[in-house]
This record gives C-alpha cells, structure tokens and sequence, in this order.
C-alpha cells in the first residue's frame, strides 16, 4: 500500500507535505537516502506512545527515530517512555539526549522496538548486522510485543543476501575454522565468507559489543530455505548468531520518492 | 561389552592386572573413582598413534590421557604427535608437559579427540561444561574423525540432565534475560535456570574461556527430544552453545569395578 506522505509532528521534516505525495504532482527535488530514513524513522515514532518501553535500534536510520522520541519527551507529547538501546552506540546516543534507559533484565517485555534493516525480502525477513551490531538487537526485538522496521526503497530486495553481506557474529577463538565451515555451509550458493576488519592497514578485526568477530557470508545465488539455514548455521559451535531475522518483523515502513509504504506481516 | 582390563604400557595403573579381570577372583580393594577415571583414560590413549593430530580434552578424567600422551612421547613410544587443547587449562598442562601444540585454523582435520563427560546415555548422546568448558571442546570434538570418550561407570545414565546441570553458555549481556528464557523453554520438564558463580561469598559469575556466562539448566524430568531441544536452545539470541554432544562420540570408554567397558556408536 503506497501512501501518502502523512502529517507529522513537528516541522524538521525535509520536504514536508507535497512533494512526496503520489496526488501531488511530481516531486521537484531528489530526496537524499538520509532524507527517505528520515521521513521513515519519523512514521515509525508515531507507533510510540507515552508509558511503553521501546526498543531504540541501532544505525542511520534508527538514529533518526531516537532523535525524535527525544524530541517529543522534550517537547511534552511523549511521557513516561522507557527505552532500551540495542547498541553501545545508541545507549550513547539516547544518554546524550536524556531517554530515560533500563535492559531486557529490568524489562523483559518490550512494547514496541523500531529499528532498521540492511535487507528486507517480501516476507519481511531481514538482514541486519552491517553496521556491526546484530546480537543485542536480536536479543531485544525478539522480546518486542511490535516490531517496526524502517527503511529506504533502496533495502527492499528480492531474496537474503541479494544486496551484500549475511553478517555471523562468532567468537574470536579459531575464527579462520569457523569461517570456512560457514563458507562450505552455502557453497551450494556460492558463498564467499570473509572475517569483517576495522579497515585499516593492519587488517584488525572488527570486535562486536560482545568481544566477539564478525564472518560476512556473499552469497552468489539465493540460499533457498531461510529456517533451516539459520539452523544450520547456530548448529555450528563457534558460531553465537546471525543477521537473519525471520518472522520477527510486524510492521515495515518503507520511504521511496513516491511516498511512505507500510507493509503489515 | 565388558572386556577385562587389558595390558596397558608402563607401570603406573593402579591395580594392574588381575583385580580389574572378571575372570579373576572378586577385588580386594575397591577402586577410588580417580583410579577408574585412570584407567578409561589409558585405555583411549592405545588408540593414539603416531603423526595423529589430537584433540585433548579439559578435565580430572582427560587430564590422565594427557598425561599418558606425554609419558608415552617421552618414552620415545609416541613420536610426531600435535596435540590440540580443548581449554586454556589444557593448554597449560601439555605445555609444560612438552606436548607439541597446534589449534583448528593450522588443523583443522583432527584425528582423534580424547576428552571425558559429565553423563553419558544409552545412545551415546553426552553433557559435557559442568567443569566449565564445553565451546572450544564441542569445535574440536565436532572436527575430529574419532571422538574417544572416557569416563567411569558413575556418569552413565538413563537420560540427559538424570544426574545434575546441563550447562548453557551465553552472552554476559542481559544474562537473567536469557535465563528465563531458558527456563521457560523446558517449564514441561520442571527446569530450574541458574546463573554459574565463582562459589564465592560475593557471587560473582564464572566466566567462561571465551569471556561468556553459564547457566545450569536443572530437569525434573527427562526433556525428551535432545535434537529438538537443541536447535530450540541455539535459536534463543543470547544462546552461545550448551553442553549437549549429540551424536558425536564415536566410542565410550566405561571404567568401572568389575572392568573397561568399550561401545561404539
């Protein structure tokens, strides 16, 4: 369902109004990426309201909408929220911006998580974990009453993996076996695994939140069975989790040139 | 099949010879369970040969086969062994024993793994990590032709959990999180979740090689399907590996009062 651009709170909204909307004419001015997660994020808060405990998600986009719960605390519109960062990062982040915090520990049911997504197929699986963080997030946003997903058109593709990579968050200890047991896993799909590094000189691995590496899976072709991947992949010892979300996603909300969809599991 | 204890290399079994033999006349001197624990573990060892690349296992019955290895080299028995230590711990004991070491990224085709377990059932299936290692054990023992188990004849059980924990090693982060989770998966067979401490006044968490948590799953009952709870353990985020060995062991070694005791998968 392509809708139009909805009325939102507040007035920081690039482009706001015309424009975006398909009964308008059309639109004059290219919106950016950022400006699509945006307009994305901003939808996705109108999912929150006062007194929940919301799951406050990692990356470009997710920002954006921790920036506007903030925003609406201060301004008075939203109250009594508690939120619960997926990252290190956004625990900073909603810190610095005065969301009050707690923990899946403290607060094990969540009402409502938004985040973003580096891949979402036409089921509404995802594939998260580029930017690095993935575990948490999938610790939080499987203990979500509703999750909401946010993105670009950009990150709608056909099958997992489509796009980049499948990230596998496993433990430092004899990483090289562990990759190439991932790789001979899908090499029915041509997989390709690689140990993520911090991209320097040095080639240092990148260390997740948990002290553990990253194995970004190419995959050539479509790895078919998406459930029985994901078994087989935790089946592997040394492996901690994965970048596919299955089944987890309620609500998708999609920013395009041509309006804002929402795409309801 | 029991078999009677049977020639060993050197002197330094207890009871060497007849008292173990059914064929003989009832013991004189009832076994300690470190001797029979002795005994399974020099029993494995006649399955090494040399230019094997070995897994060594971690614990008070694998510790007696690392031993065995180490005397035999220096005995000139053994020559062109690399073994591979499933622990830190391990890999301390066979330093200092001048064991030539390598790990899984530089073999990661082992030959045979020798490693002792908590319980082991009817069909072979294990617990293992109630000494607090099982992740680097469960990528060794995963990766070897021959996984020689050794235990005495008090770890042989009707099913998984009959005599104490099976161990979960997770995440540090949101760890009670988890373990309600856990605990809730097998609520059917009365489980009871508990954090692993160091046994201090203080209660602080054992931690794990790998800088992870343990949680004790404690059953009331017999949990049933042990692939089923497996898969359904891995998939809880937060889940780094448990302490089930499912299908793994190749041959159990049983040392008990009236001999040594071989069965084989």
């Amino acid at each position: 369902m392509a809708i139009p651009c909805p009325p939102l709170l507040g007035s920081e909204l690039p482009m706001e109004g015309g424009p975006l909307s398909p009964l308008s004419s059309p639109p004059q001015v290219v919106l950016t990426q950022d400006e699509l997660k945006k307009i994305a994020a901003y939808k996705a808060v109108e999912f929150v309201q006062s007194g929940m405990v919301i799951g406050l998600g990692t990356g470009s986009t997710a920002k954006h909408a921790v920036d506007r719960i903030a925003d609406l605390l201060r301004q008075g519109k939203l109250n009594n929220i508690i939120g619960i960062p997926t990252s290190k990062k956004t625990h900073q982040q909603a810190l610095s911006l005065g969301i009050p915090l707690s923990d899946l520990d403290s607060h094990p049911i969540v009402d409502l998580a938004i985040d973003g997504a580096d891949e979402v197929d036409g089921d509404l699986n995802l594939v998260k974990g580029r930017g690095g963080s993935l575990l948490r997030e999938k610790m939080i946003e499987s203990a979500c009453k509703k999750f909401v997903v946010i993105v670009d058109e950009s990150k709608l593709i056909p099958h997992i993996g489509a796009s980049g990579a499948m990230p596998v968050e496993i433990v430092p200890f004899c990483w090289k076996f562990t990759q190439e047991r991932l790789q001979q896993l899908f090499d029915y799909a041509g997989c390709m695994a690689k140990l993520r590094t911090n991209g320097d000189e040095n080639g240092e691995p990148f260390v997740t939140d948990n002290g553990n590496y990253i194995i970004d899976l190419y995959f050539k072709k479509d790895i078919g069975d998406l459930k029985a991947s994901s078994d087989a992949i935790l089946r592997l010892a040394g492996v901690v989790e994965h970048g596919m979300f299955l089944g987890m996603a309620t609500t998708v909300i999609v920013a395009g040139e041509l309006g804002v969809t929402i795409k309801n599991k």
